[in-house]
């Protein structure tokens, strides 16, 4: 049995490994002077920033294995070691305008956990697991949480090495190419449990001055590719009632998912964004022939995510009628609301409490990897709050030492609950 | 003096340089099935063109100048060369998705006229000169009729040189590359007069069932590239009203261009385009950042375009207001509209009728090099319908042999008769 001397990790030593990675990609954005980070899944930037974060697994006495899909899993011994390990994990890739805490948190805040248990000399009865996924924002290859959905079978292996990205290069061979296309099976053997601790990449916490958000679950989301097709045409020339502009029915259908989320309709979390918006062939003196959009629509409530899906369809046939284009759509992404162990959300509010910091329940508005491991086995997600609004995929994405460390530490504390059953 | 014989190009002999020049930058345009023509000005294709289009001029016995803003004169002798010539030309460089009448016909129709005199044997008193000008589509370095501006003075060599593309190539080094960085002054000496015969672009005469088109002017045109910055954040767990989504604002300025239309506030004939459409970073799970978007607005009526002007910056103030975005533009393109000689006029109009060809007149919806030179010396242009609702900027453009042939002889006649002046 362990002492009962609670453990805490060094928080300095947490955010200067948080800081050393952000420097991995980094760049100057500059409209606002800050420092931003592009570790867009599988570039080379991605790759440093791999073998960065392998290389401390390897100083932390880890035993690092890479599978097929590129994840990366370091286990630390147990003292019974035929039990099935606790793991943490998260991502270390980034959208291409981010800062460096998104998912880099729940790893490195992981590994400190680690560093901190070799450090007081502490063997947990269970193997504890410190893990990295890839590509989980799916910026690149239009899919996001891609490798923990191989690792837990959602996604075939596959089908995830036939992805392309814009420019037709194929995520097997970027794969190959970074340096990360192992051997183990990517099917994961389950864990006894799995831990995420991530920034809430929302203003909530902040706003309510909260230190820890317990995690009940994360929304629906549904990702559309969507081909909006008019005739391109010359823009001086045509007269406007000969014109079918794709830009325009684009615009259109931008101002329509507006306008959904203000009909309540969809309950009052519905989220919607149009990201991607490009016309073909894009120049200033031609009517867009086509128009290439994206459509991300999140919703906590499963029922009312498929009523505003079946609605966009059905939007889809109006536009068609009013502006004669013609609309194609692909599912991207698609992953219904995932609610997480009653139990491990539990420890974690008690964790909370008992350290006296300040939390709430909250729903993620976010994908993460953790809500793949939900159907493998018991789940949770802790949370800290961000600085300006918690804005997040920005250079200005923020936690404080102090906000990222209590974070790390109620993981640390439920871990090791976990860790000793 | 000249025999009353009345003179006549070959009218498969134009149309087979017009096809010969449409197979240089030709593609496969896969929604369509169609072939396209991609010669935008100064890549590889362009520089083909122009070298396909010089040794025609050369095996006509024409010389050959290059200016330094990569402009092409191919002069013929007349029998008094102390006279300043009659200059026909036009443009043979394209959108990315053309087809191989626009410009094309003016230059090849000039050519063909050449070619014709040569057979005949015939000496004009006046010097005869087929020009073709760098970049009039202006899609590359966001200005049009480039080269033909400078020819007249209206746009600084230094200015049309520093000029960048996407890839901030510069306009200068992309001339030396495909080899037509001449060294003639590019300020040109005013011809005795200038025509230009091209396609309308349009629909009108082919909807009225006409053979010509005698171009009283081109309208006025106003190019803005501008930038609407709002705040980039995460498209999952941003709420709706935190949000200042610049995509958003760009859609809201495009449905609003087509509300200043239907307005009725500023003509009939006002026209207006989002042609270009480009979110930062663009990406499925970002709320858009920033939004660069294009603005075309055409008006025959230079009152009302200043209105419209005048009117599309208090819409920017409104934007700002409503949706908390910045919105910063600039001038790429600004000209008046351009009335063209009547004299000339008469003529085109006397020639379309003695030849039993069904005419009207018309205004330009599009830009042309005549408009520059409307500024230096008596200009008039002559049109051709076009099928399939006269579209242009399209695979789909496309001009009869009979239609090339009759504008080609119209300008033919008006010719002879302003190089005996």
């Amino acid at each position: 049995m362990l002492s009962k001397e609670k453990l805490t990790i060094n928080k300095d030593r947490l955010y200067s490994t948080l800081e050393e990675l952000g420097q991995i990609g980094r760049y100057l954005d500059e409209r606002t002077g800050l420092q931003g980070v592009n570790r867009l899944a599988l570039t080379a930037a991605d790759g440093e920033g791999r073998r960065r974060v392998v290389a401390w697994m390897k100083e932390l006495g880890l035993a690092v294995t890479v599978d097929k899909i590129g994840n990366v899993y370091a286990r630390r011994d147990g003292r019974d070691n035929a039990l099935d390990p606790v793991m943490m994990g998260s991502h270390i890739d980034s959208v291409p305008t981010a800062g460096r805490f998104d998912g880099c948190l729940g790893v490195l805040g992981g590994l400190e956990i680690v560093r901190s248990l070799n450090e007081k000399g502490v063997t947990t009865k269970r193997p504890v697991v410190v893990a990295f996924f890839t590509d989980e924002e799916g910026c690149r290859f239009s899919t996001d949480m891609l490798g923990s959905g191989v690792a837990v079978g959602r996604i075939p292996l596959e089908d995830a090495y036939a992805k392309t990205d814009r420019d037709g290069l194929v995520l097997r061979d970027e794969l190959e190419k970074v340096g990360f296309l192992g051997d183990a099976d990517p099917l994961v053997k389950p864990p006894h449990a799995y831990l995420e601790c991530h920034i809430e990449q929302g203003p909530i916490l902040r706003a309510n001055d909260m230190d820890i958000g317990v995690v009940e679950g994360v929304q629906a989301i549904s990702w559309q590719a969507v081909s909006v097709q008019g005739k391109s045409c010359h823009a001086g020339t045509t007269p406007m009632n000969l014109r079918i502009d794709a830009g325009v029915a684009a615009s259109k259908l931008n101002l329509h998912l507006r306008e959904m989320i203000a009909s309540g309709q969809y309950g009052e979390h519905m989220r919607a964004t149009m990201g991607g918006i490009t016309p073909v062939p894009g120049l200033v003196n031609i009517v867009p022939g086509r128009c290439e959009v994206t459509v991300d629509l999140r919703n906590p409530d499963d029922e009312l995510m498929r009523k505003s899906e079946r609605d966009l369809l059905k939007y889809y046939e109006q536009l068609e009628a009013e502006d004669g284009v013609k609309i194609t759509w692909r599912q991207t992404a698609r992953t219904d609301s995932v609610m997480f162990d009653p139990g491990v959300k539990d420890r974690i509010q008690a964790a909370a409490q008992a350290a006296g910091l300040k939390f709430q329940r909250i729903i993620s508005g976010a994908g993460h990897d953790a809500q793949e491991f939900a159907s493998i086995c018991r789940t949770a997600m802790v949370f800290v709050p961000g600085e300006y609004d918690g804005i997040s995929h920005n250079p200005r994405e923020f936690s404080t030492d102090e906000q990222c460390a209590n974070g790390v530490n109620v993981m640390f504390e439920v871990l090791m609950g976990l860790a000793e059953e």
